[in-house]
Order: C-alpha cells, then structure tokens, then sequence
C-alpha cells in the first residue's frame, strides 16, 4: 500500500555541457533538465512506488511546462502546483574530475518560486490526507515569503498528523548562519525525520567542528553531531551521511540512523562518480521509503545508502531506480555482472 | 582602411532545441550561444573587416565569460566590457516553421547590464578616437540606470564627433509607448543613422498605421513611413526594413535608404528561413559597413540586404560573412552553385 | 471543465534516423521516443486541457516504462493501463524528402498489447463516469483477442452512455478487407463520430473509387463517400481529412465535418513538412476537443484542421500544442511572426 | 546476373558541419564520411545489384581503413585496392541554403593516390574479365602519375574488351583547360560511355559557349553541345544532365541520352536538396546500371534522373537505393505517400 | 596466408543510450548497431586478418541491410548469409557503472533467424573448403529450427574435415539446462576447440559448483573445471576465461587453455571497463587467431587474452583491432603512452 | 601587470572521435578543435592573465578562421599572424583507455605554416617590447624554413631583451635525432627558461638512457638530466615533468624546477586522465606564468604542476583555467568538493 507523500520546494532548469567532462566555456551544447532538492526526492519516492505529488509555484510558459512535465514523466502529481510568475529558477553545473571540483552557477534570485506569496498555498487543502510532508533548508531560503511558506506548511502538516521530514540542507549562498538560524530553528520541535551531515548541523545548529581526515574520524564525528543534535532536540529520527572526498570522481559514502538510543549504519561504499548531485536526495528517498514500507532501521539505512550510491552512477539529479533495483545492491550484489 | 566602432548593449546567454525543428517541451539539449541585437551588429562589423570594440557588463563567472569569449572569438574587442554583478540575461528561442511561429522565451530581468549604474561606463574614455557608435531601443529599456547610460554615450559620442547609429528595436515586452517615447525621442536629435520599420515607427514616433498585406503596398507604407519620420527630424540617414511573412519559413524582403532627398531600394529577396533572428542586425551592419567603405547608397542597400539575406541562411544570430561572401550575393550571383 | 476522455490501443516505440533526412542505413543513432495512433489522440486531448487515460499493455520493462512515462509526461493517466508480457510494438520511420516517400518498418507482432486476453480489460471500471472513449481500425486489426476487446470496449461504452469515437484507420498491413470488414463493420451502429478519409471508406465500406488528381475532386470525392457513408450508417458525426501528396516535403490538406446534414469544410493548408506522421491523430484529437468544448462546428473543424497543420511542423507523432497556440493558427494567423 | 565493373580515382575524407546548415566557424563538429566522384558511381552500383570492385591507393592508417570499410560497407570489393604512402585526400563541405552557395575547401594535395606510381596498379590483372571499367576526369587531373595510369587503364581495358565509361567532370582547381586537353583529348577515342554537361563539354572540347538563362534554353544548349561532340568524336553513347539553379536549396534537373542518332530526354524535375554533393554520380550510376541490365534508353534516363533525383533528398555523396527505390520514382510515384 | 572461417548465428540489431551511462528512462536517442556472439568473433577475426564468412537469415528491409552493411564493412562476406522473414533480433544494453549493473533486455524471439528452416542452409555447398566452422550454444538456443540447422552444420562440417569451434554461450533466458543439455551434449564429441567458463560449464555439464571469492580460487576452480569437461570429453582444446568482478567498471580477467595435457594461462589483466559486452567473443577470436597461425599456446593465450582486454575499452560489442595491436599489449606494453 | 608573451608555432585542425571513446573507425562524427603545442601554451597564458600574441602562417580559407577565432576566442591577439599558404596542418586524436594507447595520425606535411618562408616574419617588429618569446621544438623540425625563422626569432629577441622560452619537445616522426641536433643544440646557449623531461633530454643531448620502472627512480633520473644539461649549457632555469605511465588512464606526474643551484620538486599528483594531450603545455605556461608573476620557484613549480594535472581533467588540447583556479589545486584543495 503507497503512503502518500507531498513535496515542496523549487524545481529549477539544470543545464548541464553536452559532453560529461566539458567546461561550460568548451561546450556549444547544454544537456537540459529539470530538478530540485526537494523535487528529486518527490521523483525518486515516487518511482519506488510511494503516491507522490509535488507543491511548487512556476511560471506559465514552455520553461515551466517542461518542469511539469518532467515530474509527471516519473509519476508525481503536479495538479497541486501552481502556475504563476515570469522565470523559472536555473543552475548551470560542470562536473568536475579528479582533483577538479564540480562548479555550480545558481541563476534563481527573483523565480517565480522565490516570489509567490505564502497565502498562494492552500496547506490544509493540500495536506489533508496525506501522510508524509518533505521539504528542506533550501526552500525558506529562497524569500521570505517562502520562509513563511514553509513555516505554515509544517505547521498544518503537524496540526494534521502528517509526518514532516526535513532535510537542513544549508546554502551558504542563499542565506548567512544567522538569518538561517532564525528561520529554522523554530522548526525543528516539528520535524519527524531530520537529514543532515556534519556540516549542515555545525551550520544550523553550531554543533560540531572540524571533521578529522580520516573516515573512520568522520563517521564518528558525524555520530558525536547526532547525539547532540538529539540533546538539542529529541528528533524521532536523525538520518546523516558522511562522505569521504577522495576526489571528484572518487567517493566514500555511508549513512547512519539515530533514533535517539542507538546508531544503525550501512555498509561503506567506495565509488567512481558519473554525476554526484542529487546522491544525498537519493538518501533521503530510501530513507522515507523504508519508513513508509514500515522496514526496521538496519535494512532501511542499507536501503538508503545503496539507493543513494546507485544516483551516483548515473547522469542528472533524478534517482531513477524501482525498489528492487536498490535492494539488490541493498542486499550486497556490488559484483556489477549484466543482467540479461 | 577599417573603422574605428563602438557598439553597445546587453549580450544575452541564448538557448535553442538542439534539433532545429524541436520544441522546447520536446528536447533535452540545448544548441548555446550568445547574442543582443548590438553585439550582433558589432560582430558582423568584424567579420566584415571593421575595428569593432562591445561596451556592456558582464557577471564575472563562466556564463559571462562565454559571452566575453563569443564576442573576441569574430574579432571583437572586450577590453572595454565590464565584469561585475550576478546573472546574465537569457533568452530561449523555439523556432517555428510553415504556419508555427517562433517563439521566445525572455529571461532578463535584474541582469548584470540591467543592473549597471551610468557612471561605470567611462564614454569619454571608451569613445575618443572612434568612428562610430551604435546601440538599439532595447538598451534604454533595460532599465533606467541603462536609459541613463545610453543617454550619456549619445550625448558624449555626439560631443566628440562619433557618428552615432541607433536602431529603434522597439520592444513592447520591455517597455510602454510611453515610456519608450520618454526616453527616446529626446535622442533622435543626435541620431546619424536611424534604423526601423513601419513597426517601430508607429511605436515610438505614432506614425503610420495598420499595413496594407500586398508587397507593394508594404513598401509605399515603409517609404511614406520614412518621409514622415523624416519631417519630424531631419535624420541625415535613415535605414528601413521592410519584411513579407509568407510563414515562419519563407519571408520576403527588401531594404531601403533615406537620405531625405530620394530613396535607394535594394531588389527584393524571397527566401527560405533557416534562422530568422538577427536578420534585422545583419542589415543594419551591412549599412554601417557600406558608410564605413564610404560607398553611395545603392551599392550600399544592395549590400545590406544581402547580409541581411544571408543571415537567414544559417542558424544563429550573427552574420559571419566576409565583405567578399556578401558582395557576390548584393551582385547577384543568387544560383546557389557550388564553389569548390 | 475538461472532459474525461480514454483512450485504447497499442503504444510503442518508436525510432528514427538522428538527423532527419538520413536513411536508416546511413544512421548510427536513432530518436528514441513512444507513440501509436490512439495514444497520439490521447496525448494531444490531454495537452488541449482535457482530463485523459490510456488503456493500453505493455511489458514490464524499462521500454514498457518509458511508453508509460512519455503518456505520464504530457498529462495522460496511466493508471488503468496493464503491465504484462514481454515485447513492446516497435517501429521505424525513414522519413522522406521530395520525391522520396518516408517509409515505415513495423515491427510489432506478437507484442505484449497483440498477446493480452480480452479479459484481462474491465472495460465496466475503465468507462464508468467516463465521457469519451476513443479507438481505432488499428487495434481491432493487431490480433483476434484486440479484436475481441476493442468489441467489447466499445459495447460497455455504450451501455454506459460514454460517447465513442473511431477511427477507421484501416491498415493493410495488419490483416485484409475482408478481415477488417467481418470485425469493422459490426461496431459502426455504436460509434458516435467516425474518422475517415476517401482511402479507408473505400478499404472498409468499399465505397468510392479512384480518387481524381486535383485538390477539388478530392474535396467533392471525400464529400460524396461521407454522404455515401452516411447513406450505410447515420453517424452522428463524421470526420473526414483531405490531403493532397504534392511530395514528401509539401502537402495540402483541409479537413470536413459531416453530420448528416451539412458539411463544414476547414480552409485549406498548404505546408513544408517536418514530420507528417500523427498529423491526421492530431485533428482527430481538435475534432474531439471541439466537441468537448461545445463549439460550433465550423469552429471546430477550423480548429482541429489547424491542430493537424501544426502538428506537421515538429518532429515526432505526438501533437504538443495547447489550445490557445492553435486557435492562434484556426483563427488565421499564419504569418509566422516572432512571437517574444 | 549482375556485371562486374571497376571503378578508379581517389576516394577522400569528407567533412561536413554536424548540424546541416551551419557554416565551418559555427561548428564544433563534424559529420565523417568518404567519397570521391568515382566511388560514387561505383558504390551506387553495387547498392543497385552489379558486383564492383574499387581501385585506388589508401594511406594504411585508420583513416584508410575506414575509406576501404565505407566501400565494403555497401558492397565494393576492395581487395584491388592499395594501401600505401600517407596521407587521404580531405574534403571540407559547407552546405548552403537559398541564396547561400555550398562551399568545398579541398585538401587532396600529395595524397596517397596522387604520388601513386603508374606500375603499382596492375591493370591487365585487374580488368581481365571486368564488363565496365569507370573513371573521371578528376583521376588523371590528380598527379601527372595519375594521368598515366588513367591513360593505362583505359587502352588497357580497350585491349580486353572491357567497355570503358567516363565522366569529363573537369574540375578548374585541379588543372588548366591546357593541362586537361592534352590529357584527355586523346583518351576520348577509347570510351564507350561519355558523361558530361555543358559546363565540362566547354572546358574540355570548347563547344559551346554562355548558357541561355532559362530551362528551355539549357535543354537545347545541351542538345547542341551533346551534338557538336558526336561530330568531334562518334561516342557509342553519351549522357548528359541539365541544372537549373533555382538557389542552393532549390534545383531542376532532368537527364538526356543521345546515341549520335536521337536524343532519350528523361521527365523534369524540380525539388528542394538535402545535399546536392554526388547527385551527377548517382546519374552515372543510373545510367550504367540500365546498360548492364540491357534496358532501353528511354528506361534507361528516366531510371537514371530517378536515381539522381533521390541522391538529393539525402545527406552524403552517396547513392544509397535498391533497384527497386529507383525504379518507383523513374516510373511516376512522386507523391511522398508513406510506405508502410 | 589467411585461413577460411565460417561463422554461423544471429546478428541483431544493438541499441544503447545515446550517452555512455544513460538509463534507457533517461535518453531519447540511442546508439545503433549490429552484434552477436558469433558475429562478433567473426568481424574480429576478420580484423585480425583471417578471410570470413558469416551464415545467417536476416529480413529483406533496411534493418537486415544495416546488419549485411555492417559485417561487410569489417570485411566478413555475407554472400552465403540468407535474406527471409520479418523481423530482425534486437536487443538493448543499459550500461552499468560501479556497483550499478548493466541490464540487457533481449527482443529476439520469432526473429527471421529463429524461423529459418534448417533445410534452408547447404551446409556442404557452405563448408566445402573452409578451415574452420564456429557458432555458440545460442545459435541452437534460439529454436528448434536452429538447433537443428547447429548440428546438421557441425556434421557436416566435420564430414568436410573443417575444425569445428564451439562456445558454450550458455543463456538461462533462451532455455532450461535440461533443454540445452539434450541439444548440447551429443554435439560435443564434434568439437576440436571448445569455448567455456565455470559458469556454462556448470550449466552444460554439470561440472563444478560455486565460485569462491578469491581470484586465485577462481583460477583454480576453472582448471578443475577444464579438466572434469577433459575427462567428460577429451576436446583437443579447451579454452576458458576468467572473470573477477570487482565492479561494472572494474574487472579482473585472464584466460586459460587446456589441451589435456598442460595448462597455459595468460597473465591478469585489471582493467576499467568502457564496454564490457563482446568480451568473451574478442577472446574467441584470438585463439582462433593464434590457431590460424600456428602459434604455440603459450604465446596464443596472451593474444586472446589481450584482445578481449582491449576489447573491454572501446564501445559496441566489436573487437575492431589489428593483429599487430594486439601483439603491443599481449607482449606487455600497457602503458598507455601515446602513440604519435 | 600582465607581461607580453608571443607564442610561434604551427596550430592545427584538431579531430577526435565525436564520442570519448570510440576508435576512429568505429564514429561516424568528429569533435573539431584547433590545437599545437606552442599555441596551447599561448592560450593557457592568456586564460591565466598574461597578454599574449601568437605568430603562426593559416591559409585564408574557413579552417584558417577557424584557427584564428579559437585563438581570440581565449584573449590571445591574432594580428600578427599571417595568412597565406593552403593548407592547414591536421590531426587526428583517437583517446586511449586501460592498456589501450591514444594513437594519433599527424597529416602536417605542406601545411602553410612549413611552407611559410622565413623572411615572411618581421622579428624585430613582433617582438619589439615584449617580454617573453616562446617556442617548441616542434616548429623548426617542421621544415628548413621554419627552422630557419626559428632561428632568427630566438636570435632576435635575445637582441631585444626578450626572454627566451624553448620546449625541447623533440618529435621523432618529424626529423631524426642528427637533423634535430644540428639545428637545435646551436639554439640553447640564448635559452633562458628549457622545458624538458628525461626522454627529450636524451634524444637531443643524447644524456641519460633507460629509464627506472619506478617512480622514484624516475624523479631521479630526471634530475640527473637536468644536472647534466646544465653542465652541458647554464641555462638560467630548467622545468622538467615526470611522468609515470601506469595506463592510458591513469598516470601519475610531478613537475621540477632546476636553477643550476637546487632543485624544486612538486607534490606527487595520480590521476584518472579524461584527454592527457597539452598536458605538458599546461606545464609550460604554469612555469611561465609564475615566472611572469615573480613568484619563488617553490610556489611556481606547485602552480604548473597543478595546471597541468588540471589539464588532463578535460577534454582538448587546452588548459582553460583561470589563475584562481589553479591556485585551488596547487594549494592543496583537491577534495573535488562541489563548489557552489
């Protein structure tokens, strides 16, 4: 049985060179997409099988059908998004390799997103029913209008027993630690399942500091932030991640649960990159999926972890993988054999 | 001996299908270029063999730097562009065909150009020694820091003896009537050479009315256009295009000059469309060329619209053809044959 | 308020040379994308703004996947199509230039749509509450058990009040006239608006003959077998396309309307052609559209012969226009102007 | 039962932008093929059913190994062919449109076929039970070694009793029209089949003179010229092809044979070009195939125009159809109508 | 002095996303070609230097001409290969990346291959002559039809005194054991090589068990293997690969020959992997290539297996490689450097 | 304060393969880029900041302008450059991967640039003010001609008080190692700044031998060359690289500084190579950049170090990088962290 799920948060035209290791000033071509923090968890939950819709404001034009469109391609439903404004929010990546770091240009100031006023979403119309609400710390960044949003999405979403989970998510370039602080930490007595890594809860929360080198330093460093964060406040789960930079084409990566009395922690994946962005979204994915499948902590972070690893062998944002897809990586087949 | 000209205006970041015919719902890469209806002027100036400089502002990160690289690739000299502030106006066209008109898709507001206070560019520095000015309608209505700017180069190009071109480009997506006649019609006093069609006229100046549909009737409309025009303000050249829409795919097509005395008409073109846009900037830098070579008008609106023809050939919206590429056109060598 | 249109019938892939004018022998990529003449319809409705559903099997893979997220994308709910068997229909279209015809290599027997038992299809759930029910001579024509259900599809319509909409769409090369006629010609007392030209009367009513070369003749020969038809059976409505062959890159084309009583006739166009394949599901789709909106019948014939010219014009079968684009083109506004 | 001929000359690099109609400075790509006025003719001819082989000298490098696997590829024995010395012949193509000619920049200079010795290629071993050995004007304009072995190759075919057909094509690039009498004059006894227009006929024989501008006119020049060459030498058969330049991008075109007794004149045509580059080779090749099928000559041009008149509605040099394609279009179906 | 090979299977039609690690879902356009197990060794022995044959039946349209097309261009002789039936084998690779496997989905059944009636093969007309004879354990896979046509080949070609090579190719998804035992093993008292891992081995023989984990058990438990199928059968030569599979992008490889009496292996290779698909069949063609060429074992075991190796870093299924290419590598140079 | 750098060399049409991977028989497209290895150190320059003139002999045709426009395109000031001549010099890159070798066929000969004559170059014109000259030794194993202006330039601007910057850059299959010597070895006394590596090193000064398998033996052994050559000639700084050649892939790479007085050795860098070619060009304008910046030798050998790794990070033969960039990674950031 799906749980229904809605998503908020912006979904952004993503412009990628045509050739993977180009530089954007190389290239005479732009693979075109469309994804968003939030969005790329909507999809992904959506194509392990959840009932999914998506709540974002973009503007009238072929841009924003595309954006819709690209949604309802992967089975959300966008019938709760509006249509309003002039731009659609954008970013430009060139992925990186090796000792040379991916390079995002944000072009999202003054998006139809960014500018819709709050009273534009009617939250108990949208949330009624539903059993899950996800957004993150990127959205009431955007405005303050959006900050607003997102507080009275919450908000309903609690007073209507829906679950809220909420990814931290903090961008530097979107706003300062303070003026995140303000906004978010009233939030946090709401949430049900919180993402973060080490560094999104020294950002919000001023807990922690500089990671050590060494994995096994970080991934106990990321367990000593949950602990604290759990003392700040008692979440009733914390999901992190640690990743290990090798390089931008090589990464470390696991996930943990912390429910307040005991870590639960995946496997450790060594991987080569194809396109890293959206791995941490995939994570969330299998989190929320794992929960709302009622799966016990260990086998949804495995869940999670190989979720998020498969996002990093493919292009785009998008975790576009069934759930049997996952749990077979989940369950330990890394051989990569062909399947015929 | 080449010419000395400054052309100034926004240089936009611009976006097609990769598939010619594609609409933008239907693709998922886009053909990236760069282009403005002044820097299309000022690089086909280059290519024909003018000393070419493009005053505009630029956000300092790979976007812009594209732009910059784009201009210098033909030839044009950016040392005089500025780099400061953050996004880089964006337009995304669809091209149509047969009965399917193109569209397209503006994303400019608030760009590094619009954004630009008068006072970072230094006319009396960037034009001293130049031959020619040029800039469009669409400048001031970027915004009024831009009207300000445009207002000044004017005045100064004026005061120092540059000859000053200006296309009117009225843009109804940018501006009011009113408020483009505010701003322009102060201006036309300090105009050399005047470029317009009977569209743009009637915006800014209120002259001329509905069209008639045949050719002739379009052409007797453009020449009463420019009398008319003409009366109001002794334009001591003025350029007009005036343009047949059989379809998206197939245009007619002709040039005229004024010179208040007669009229020099170049024959009539009928051709098929590759890429429509930047015909008009194609023709207008046909014109300045010809004023450049110090050539008499006929030869000179023969040439003009030959480029302007030409440019419809092939995708983009820059004219990259040699002064020798469009004189065998102008002398009507229209067979197509092959040159080996 | 949309209406709730299902549509029934095979889905599939369908792929094309990369560049357009290449043959398939000269590619070594192809386009990659999904259509069939019923889902055509589909598709369009639902980007005309009407509620739609396709009914339909494919395989349980990732091509049968992306079939379903191509409808998913454009609006259609595929919630009632079944997920079974192991082939989905293919086919490959060499497109033509000039005097040389596209051809089409079908590759679609035994295809999980071909091989699914009647049964399998509750037609009482699928149609209840429904308005339009939508099909064609092609599905009846993939196997005896397509046969049995597009019978039985179309008698539960009817007992249900749901209007029925066919089109003739008869195929040689998926079964004979005789076969066409023993499964055709029983259903006609039930189908509301019939979709026909001179071609496929004559192949499964056997009235008409040879057509005449000039575009007038064809007008009076498709006016004569409508009438004629009308004689056989008193449809409602019917539908008719006239198209003149002038080569593969050039086509006239008008469409008509007949319901017995009068004939309403569409202007006719005259075009360059990018894509000619789903130009006639394309006005089956404006038909429908007109008929769900109320409108008269002269504007609805105007209406869905311009959805068709349009459709000509970009590559694929899928008609990707919303209703106000091609009221532009019904109510005459061919000249293909920019639209900024 | 197919004949068995042998084509000589030069098979080159071709490159041509990768979007059809930008001009050289646009791209960043470039489509990769090989032809050569002779490989044309001789792959045609092998896609029309007769057994081929293709002499030549080819770097023995991959760039030559892909020229010899571009002839395998559709049929020609290449195992006549030399692999030696270092460099391919290049060309470069820039496809024009309307009134924009086509370009070629040629970069055959000191190819492996041009420094070729005379003595490497063994022409009694390689004719000996040969039908048809073909060449053209441009194999012995290539390198004075390659005027001798052309020289060879033709008396050496005269002696077996190998039927020897050529094609003037006299390209002013390669030689002046001194250089090219001295050669070809005394070939012209030898030769079984002539191919030529009235441009080649000027350079080589100096009949004829300026062309009359219109359709009628060219047709009766080519007479005239078809008839003053059978007076300088009684040619068994000669072909012709008559070119209206419309634009680059619009053409006629219909084909004459004379037989010193009457003239065989084909239907005209009249299309819009894809690629007009190999569209008199594919006439060649026409003609030849209707020789070695032993058809009559009115069969015969009417199938050789069709072959050349669909060479144009595809990109490449090459003529890529069946007999059967042909012959559709020589015998009167030009309506484009789908073939399903 | 190059041997005569015959190979005898299906060739099918390949299709892959456009971009290298694309899932099917995300693309919309796809690489094509042409493979199969037994072609595949053909074109690579062809490139190797041997004069080939390939026997097959592939229908009379475009797509069987692209398959002709494309083992003509590597220099294989299709004159023997049958054109008949309708429908061409297809088959889609979505490769995988890291711990991501690559998935196949094969659409081969009731292909013109399948159908083909063994009579249609005149084995002795086909294999008078030749040296050697190989197919797979697919080819009998694929029908009744076929399996029958496989053994009338083997006999006959054993009749003929022609080496008969063999590739167990065992496919879970074409049969049962049960069904390819009955077929399988009365063939192999035929076989003179025999091509075979642990895997199909198992499957076939029911020799051998699970793998251990470790490469040197992996080894061994391949010898054992060989030498259980020695004494089953004694085959005069056994030849076997071994695989580690570290990742979809990262494997460990050597290979093995067994000629009951010593074992001669390769040394390992550990490669990144940019295809991995063909890789077995490129190290058919080395043994046989070494066998061809009277090498000792030891020196044609290092040569198959670094053909297979170079094989695993180009795309397609093909091993497009010269015999002094493989020489390089097999005689130890794997640096990399460039070769200039 | 940017210095005034001119670069002398051949720059070349640059083709590769349109997909990464595939070998150059198996594309049917060609990435198309201009590249040589005195221009890419030009370029490189310019993009670090340095004004820059590169002097060089294109033919006046498209594939010169191309040439031309790739050099402006990065700020490098073309009009010193000639035009005459007609051809241009060409390569054809296949990349290599694994144990599989990038091979590149060089088609240079007869290129304008070798046939260029000396007195063509006005040295004391060109080189007047400026501060650095560079060149390879590439240019005078072009022809006589060029080594004679290679002569003359150096000659000049030691007289001019331009620094002299010289990569040895010995190309074996351009002149052998007695021709190389004669010419290059009378050069080195007016060397300021030698580039070279151990290979280099003994093919023109016939110091060192073979080379240790191992890293450290191979750092040693590099700067017992550097010992030698200075003992053979002081040049006033010597930059060598080392490179370890663990595959086509994957190299590992240092960069030394040698002042006759110490050494300066970078960190150690191990990388995945996406296009290794420019790499040591990246090198070269990374010494020369901090040269020109008067950085310590410490700071300036990290910097070119880095540079160059970062060149074997993308596509092409150029090093697009800004200063700041670099200093990223030579400063030790080489997490590939994303940066925002």
């Amino acid at each position: 049985m799906p749980k229904k799920i809605v998503g908020f948060g912006e979904i952004m035209l993503r412009l990628t060179p045509f050739h993977l290791n180009e530089r954007l000033v190389q290239t005479n071509a732009l693979q075109k997409a469309y994804a968003g923090a939030e969005s790329n968890v909507t999809v992904a939950l959506s194509c392990l099988g959840q009932d999914t819709w998506f709540v974002t404001t973009l503007p009238d034009h072929a841009l924003g059908d595309g954006a819709i469109n690209s949604l309802r391609e992967f089975g959300v439903d966008t019938r709760l998004a509006r249509r309003a404004g002039k731009r659609i929010g954008t970013y430009y990546i060139e992925h990186g390799a090796a000792m040379r770091a991916s390079r995002i240009i944000y072009d999202r100031e003054n998006s139809a997103m960014a500018l819709a006023p709050p009273e534009a979403y009617d939250w108990y119309q949208i949330l009624q029913g539903k059993d899950y609400f996800h957004t993150t710390g990127i959205t009431p960044a955007l405005s303050a209008a959006c900050a607003t949003a997102t507080t009275q999405a919450i908000r309903t979403a609690k007073s209507l027993g829906v679950q809220v989970s909420f990814d931290l998510n903090f961008r530097r370039s979107l706003w300062t630690q303070d003026e995140g602080r303000a906004v978010l930490l009233p939030l946090m007595e709401h949430i049900d399942v919180l993402f973060a890594n080490t560094g999104s809860v020294a950002d919000v929360f001023a807990i922690g500091g500089d990671l050590p080198a060494d994995w096994q330093g970080q991934v106990e460093a990321t367990r000593a932030a949950a602990e604290a964060l759990y003392r700040t406040q008692p979440f009733p789960l914390i999901a992190l991640t640690v990743r290990e930079h090798l390089s931008a084409s090589e990464n470390g990566w696991a996930g943990l649960l912390y429910d307040g009395n005991r870590f639960y922690e995946s496997r450790k994946y060594h991987f080569h990159i194809v396109d890293r962005i959206g791995g941490g979204d995939a994570f969330t994915a299998g989190v929320l999926h794992g929960l709302c499948r009622g799966w016990d902590h260990a086998k949804t972070i495995e869940f999670a972890t190989a979720a998020s690893a498969l996002k990093h062998t493919i292009p785009g944002d998008l975790s576009l993988f069934s759930e049997n897809e996952v749990l077979e990586v989940a369950e330990g087949d890394h051989s990569g054999r062909v399947k015929r």
